[in-house]
């Protein structure tokens, strides 16, 4: 199936200047969204994962969705403080400043086998910051899946050694 | 199968005196997280349904996991900001100040059969305004799923008339 005739670029979002890739006209269609879920599964390596990770919040889009068709749970990868409890918190550059994620202490054990899933790669920052927290909680990271990747935004790069995978390519220039 | 087993209280979270109820211990399992979208699926009216429309963020995991089990699309309310392109935005007061969603035009079409999901039923109002702004773009909200209700803090009242549900129920004090 052709997921890319249900994307669109979006000029000036969310700052003047960024193209923005909007993938939510994917996710809201009946003939899409299910298909996409299907062959993100159907390529999945057979091993069983305890869990589906996804990133705030455009990631849980697709990582919920991808965790129910596996039939198993979510872990959500929040901004700071947004998760009650104890967490584990990791801190990472921006082009200008920091932003902080965090994991909940205890959603995933020591060993388990986790897919971690976003919507869409560019720099990678928080791809990586996401990767290295998943690491520092004892997670074993199988995959990392992208819906779309911009080509060209340092974002493979970024995540070199870590195997990750994109249903969508598209070439921008930085 | 006793979901509540899964949730947890923290206290003084997001802000001092607050309860707060944890569902994400029930999102993260893989014995919970399957049987609690396959319970709420069940439990549906067996008319067909365009979309599953979820609150962000939390909502989001709900929503799209639901989506997946009835095989259609997702569409998210966001915070205002949040959305790419052209959008519908409605405001609403809270305790102190207001707060603004958003749903994008178009993303649900006039007259399609939509079901509304939230993690949390408190006090009603981002439910409220959510099945406002899904009524404002013409969408026929069948019905509205909360995962947990917190009895005590108005949120039924406030959406009298309306037709909801919640798997859970917690009585608490204002």
């Amino acid at each position: 199936m052709d997921f890319g005739k249900y994307v669109r670029t979006v000029p000036d979002f969310p700052k003047k200047g960024i193209l923005f890739y909007d993938l939510m006209p994917l996710f809201g269609s009946s003939e899409g969204f299910p298909r996409l879920i299907e062959t993100i599964a159907e390529s999945l390596p057979t091993k069983t994962l305890a869990h589906v990770a996804g990133i705030e919040a455009r990631g849980f889009i697709v990582g919920a969705a991808l965790a129910n068709r596996l039939g198993i749970g979510f872990v959500p990868i929040r901004k700071k403080g947004k998760l009650p409890g104890a967490v584990r918190e990791l801190s990472y550059a921006l082009e200008y400043g920091q932003d902080t994620i965090a994991i909940q202490d205890g959603a995933i054990g020591k060993g388990a086998r986790v897919l971690l899933v976003d919507d869409l790669l560019a720099t990678g920052g928080t791809a990586k910051a996401a990767l290295d927290l998943l690491e520092q909680v004892g997670a074993d990271v199988l995959e990392t899946v992208f819906v779309a990747e911009l080509i060209g935004l340092g974002g493979r790069e970024r995540l070199a050694g870590r195997k990750i995978r994109s249903l969508l390519t598209y070439h921008v220039s930085e």
